[in-house]
């Protein structure tokens, strides 16, 4: 069985770290490049100490050129704005890559200005880019050459309401989205020092941050609107909570007509027959991310509120996995044609 | 001075721990009288051994007649459908009562049958009860029998949206509320051994519970409609994160008409210019449970979301506190007619 | 490649959960059979949410002959003193047997005794049990067919120190042994529900127990005793800390000759190279539990004190890992003679 | 009642955001004053958003003249190496000064050179300093100039072993002490931001620092060897566990001849009679940081191993308390002439 090549660029942060765990034991990829522009010199086990034993790799800078000559294929753990400075080399070079940054997300250039304070610079790779979430988008990923990895945020949104809105069971208006995130997906991912990720301040705490205006919102609008099949937008509130990994989602919906939990739960369970990684559940039990933790899952569930004529949807998941890295390996594995639990078998790590 | 005679009836649960740390210091109380029916005859620092060398009390079994005998005014702490069977004699024996339960919160005794599943054994006392949310009933729970001290989330959720309301800034519908709370709120104030509560199982988790059905939800609904002169439904949703103390509310409200941020964070200056335990952030200041905790404080902020046409309204506070014993502790205060922040001065506890 | 048939006795617990997640993707593997008394009946994952879409098994009562039929080997990870009433069935139908519970760690019936306050009633096993730490004992564990799999404390302490005593290089009077558990390996392996458990209490704690009467000192001395060819004593004191998984010793030994750090470190490497699950760190590193948490690692440093003629000698491993349930399957794969990091190649979880 | 002006310096960090909570309240300061050299000029309320509402104060610049000018008495909250810049000029000025640092606590001017790799720069201040531990230097505190507060690790050391030294039952090699301390006592006493300090890497993990090496060994010799009258070395490790607040202290001492622990803890409660921040448990209890998190107090805790002729001596503080700020608000009670629980009257934050 012979094995792809595969490299990691941008892997001194968490998401980095995380692709690297999956990628060392993956049983058709063969690891064989890492860069960090800070670390490049230095052995994969002196900044990572649980690699200890596992890798001999060490960090190379970030050349495009180095990448597409050791890889073929590339997933990008840069920081925003730095993807879009990586793809077009690696692109020329006939490399696929799965970005796990915001940079090919939107597929509307000027979301990008308006969310992000920036124009594009490569509007034709953004053109091309695919969206990276299996559930939906399954058949592009597969023949896609630029695959955009979905933010952990609108993950767990689009996963917890997507069969409502595909189905017209909900109503456009209305949409309120709160999410609740561990430490490394909540603007940590890259280790960054800064007060807020101390352990001081952030344990024992809950905040809110980036109220109505966090970049992940357009990404939920876009993907919602496009299975709805029109416009909508989204009040979407997250915040920091005290766990190192691990999203939770809690999404209020109109409901298009009276519904009870146990119809939604059978759409849910309908739409999403199949699916790999995505567990509705049902008769009272509730997702939670101690379940998902460590592995590719979503967990999810509806209930109905009829005196609101509204729905509770709540999804679990792990950031740094169906929210990030281990989802981007089940696009490697699309992409590739393998099986898609290939190399993500593993049982979430309970407790 | 003298002092007041003030007992705590269910003294053996976290919320009755917290009265205890703040009447030990209270200036103007002496405790004369703890009771739990669990723990009678034991010393309180045998079950709370941080309060040894603090007091000499021991725990008495619960009797309305000892209690009315040892004390002026008694607080309880016990779980609901017990407080109102031990009210009755209190007040026969002209005891002022402030009860930590849900039992008197309800206006309307219909709606214990509704939430609760059970009739309620005391109209009369129900029919005379105040809630006891200062900022909102001061008067007449300066001259109230008996206050009923709000729920957490109800407290954390009515500071955080009132001004809207009382001000006809919002609408009746679409109002969403989100709220996260430590261990001791959520269901284990009495110590309660259940393997939901267990650190294995709460640490490193997050998780939804109650969804479309948690008590609280009337009296938000109960509160927010006086505000508004008409009645509201809320859809609420409470979760369990991973902090011994700590209670953020989230909530999401459609704006009558548009307002900017700052706007709006004026009208909440204004209602809560001179409250002694509510802090207004603005200028992208955030509340955090963290800058809390330990006390009666409860922060709140708000934002438009311009793009949606709501505004996302955020509190945070200590569910022992502001969300619990504390406030308990501002309602006696303003039942003896003493200074609010008497016994309640200390900073919150940080970090 | 023909599969093993392997079975788990005693599954509901944090241990038999760990055991569960690395016979399901063993690839020499196949899970037969799993008992718990208490959720005889029901699914696995009804009880071990995690386990969704991975397994379709329910619990079975224990009933050895029901394991001896649908295993060639069996786990036990039942509490102490059930797993001697297990095992003489198991074995008289020929079935191999690794044991998690202390019933066949001390080689001295007499200490169960004093220890565990009661006589064993298999000293045939007991006389035929090999101590499980295949650092110590591998040879003996290939041919052994009852495996005494070691504490979590005596895997950490004797991991720490054994080439100090194996090479004669420490004294044998003055060891004392400082271990910090997270809540799944401090007496909570059994998702028992006692107080001292709650998140509300283990939260934010440090606390010492079983102050010179745990029980796994003796099996602590029994190890270091053979290592160093004569008795010695250790003053052993374990504590429980704020963390789901993972297990800190810290030991202090006297030097029976002064060494240098290098000295020490040069000496450790020696000792365990060539073990797969042994990492010696030196140079400034330190062990963390955070880079071991998930894995079989145990990582350890020495550090000479010049000034009082000691050495500290420090470890890291998960108390399911290499303290528990990894540990056993690494002796599964040398009883069976298969490569021992077949299974447990996956890299620790970090963060 | 005429109050005394009490100014703090270095407040920016977590032991001076400890001191504002305590001086705030205490009934005979007025605090006049803080510094920051960092955040000079910024309302103390910006950075401490706990604090809104409670103080106006700014932070200054830090300049002995100006804290000579606003303060009769001054605390030192500034790093080592610093206070011993500050203090001379204040002591020229006629101020007296409780010093948080390290810079006064150790008598032998050497072991500066020593351990702190520089010479001390006012040896006149470090001849007069007392080392202020309230329970060995009542006195001598009474009648300072200049008091040293000690560390928060030989805090917890000493009170859990001082009664053994003291009255001879302790023999003077053999030593071993183990402290696990919080996060904010562990170096990120400053709000440092540092990687090892980070939410993600401290949390859920247990870690040795300073092996052999850490600073507060020499102040532990140098206090227990005073209470011996002969000179005696300790081996001691501190460690980094996941928590905010607490230090735990596990010290194994050689008993000088046979003792019951109902003998020691007789001792114990002997010495400690009479000490209103110091708790003796027995009769089964241990000490708990949880129990006294928020206080002055020291819970200890002496078990006799007569298999080895030890003793566990076990302790618990809250590293920002007893081991820091609320331990120098004593020193300054008793500098004053004040009840030493002046303003130190509140219970433990439990839980």
């Amino acid at each position: 069985m012979t094995k792809v090549r595969v490299a990691v660029a941008g892997a001194s942060g968490y998401m980095g770290a995380e692709l690297l765990r999956l990628l060392l034991v993956h049983p058709r990829v063969e690891l064989t490049g890492v860069t960090s522009e800070r670390l490049a010199g230095e052995r994969l086990d002196r900044s990572f100490p649980h690699l200890r034993g596992l890798t001999d790799l060490e960090f190379h800078d970030l050349r495009p050129e180095w990448l597409a000559d050791v890889a073929d294929i590339v997933f990008l753990a840069l920081p925003h704005m730095e993807s879009q400075r990586a793809v077009p080399g690696l692109r020329a070079a006939g490399r696929k890559v799965i970005d796990l940054s915001a940079d090919y997300r939107l597929r509307d250039a000027t979301d990008y200005v308006t969310w992000y304070k920036a124009a594009h610079i490569d509007p034709a790779g953004l053109g091309e880019a695919v969206y990276g979430l299996p559930e939906l988008h399954r058949k592009a990923i597969a023949g896609a050459s630029l695959v955009a990895n979905p933010g952990c945020y609108p993950a767990g949104a689009v996963l917890a309401t997507a069969p409502l809105f595909r189905n017209g069971l909900a109503r456009l208006d209305g949409v309120v989205i709160d999410g609740k995130s561990g430490v490394t997906g909540a603007g940590a991912q890259g280790r960054k020092v800064d007060p807020m990720y101390l352990f001081t301040e952030a344990n024992e705490n809950v905040q809110a941050y980036g109220l109505a205006s966090h970049r992940h919102t357009p990404e939920i609008e876009q993907e919602l609107s496009l299975l709805a099949g029109a416009a909508l937008k989204v009040s979407f509130t997250p915040h920091l909570v005290p766990l190192n990994r691990g999203l939770f989602t809690t999404a209020s919906v109109v409901l298009a007509s009276p519904l009870s939990t146990a119809d939604l739960t059978a759409v849910y369970r309908e739409v999403y027959a199949g699916e790999p990684f995505v567990r509705v559940l049902g008769d009272g039990d509730r997702p939670t991310t101690r379940a998902v933790v460590g592995s590719n899952y979503c967990d999810v569930a509806i209930v109905a509120d009829t005196r609101t004529g509204r729905a509770v949807c709540v999804s679990a998941l792990d950031n740094l996995g169906k929210g990030g890295s281990s989802n981007g390996v089940q696009n490697l594995n699309i992409l590739c044609g393998w099986p898609e639990r290939t190399g993500l078998e593993a049982a979430p790590v309970y407790p």
